[in-house]
């Protein structure tokens, strides 16, 4: 299964999480070999933590686990496809239902459309 | 606006396709600095090729623009987001509406699920 998968020289391929239902792009990260064979034992969202260089189970702090319905690649093999059934409705670490909330404006400023569903501080235990 | 867009060591940063209408994913490709800006400024999507290291003005050879009704930018500023208009409903340099017709099946093997709507000899005109 994973000889078609092509990894970068960092050993990483780009996973993106998308709503099985509303078919929002809930965020991109990163996956190493483990991850991805993790992801699919487990139909649990796994990724590699670039900045913490150790694997990322997506949820194991906040709750906010991805379970995994169906997993597709890109005809040159270097691009993960996956439906999410997101549980609590939270996908990004800023507490909003997922990570592309700045959409260019018609003055190409960067605008906030989407809301804080909850603070992070709240999500993570840090207050 | 690009001051936002985090470019990896490489000057590039992955730029998904999303259908405006179906909202499947047609494709992922590679955007450096001026790609980005081409983009913006013409509404249609330019990529940088990395095999040819060359802008990639996507549906050049083929026809098969991709007009660009919104530009959004994730949490951490590294992944591009646009909702497209395909031309030709072709976004795939195979034939397909888009790049991600392999599926994982239950016994871990990718299985085609999508059909060739025009053989790559007609589009790129080889044949």
């Amino acid at each position: 299964m994973l000889d078609a998968v092509v990894f970068n020289d960092a050993g990483l391929v780009p996973a993106i999480a998308q709503d099985e239902k509303s078919k929002a792009i809930l965020m991109v990260a990163w996956m190493n070999r483990e991850a991805l064979q993790e992801t699919v034992e487990t139909g649990r969202a796994v990724y590699f933590s670039r900045s913490r260089q150790k694997l990322w189970r997506k949820g194991e702090d906040s709750g906010h686990v991805q379970h995994v319905k169906e997993i597709r690649l890109d005809c040159d093999g270097d691009v993960i496809l996956m439906q999410i059934e997101q549980v609590g409705g939270i996908a990004c670490h800023t507490g909003r239902a997922h990570c592309f909330f700045r959409q260019l404006d018609e003055n190409n400023e960067w605008q906030t459309t989407e809301a804080v569903l909850k603070p992070p501080g709240e999500i993570y235990g840090t207050d």
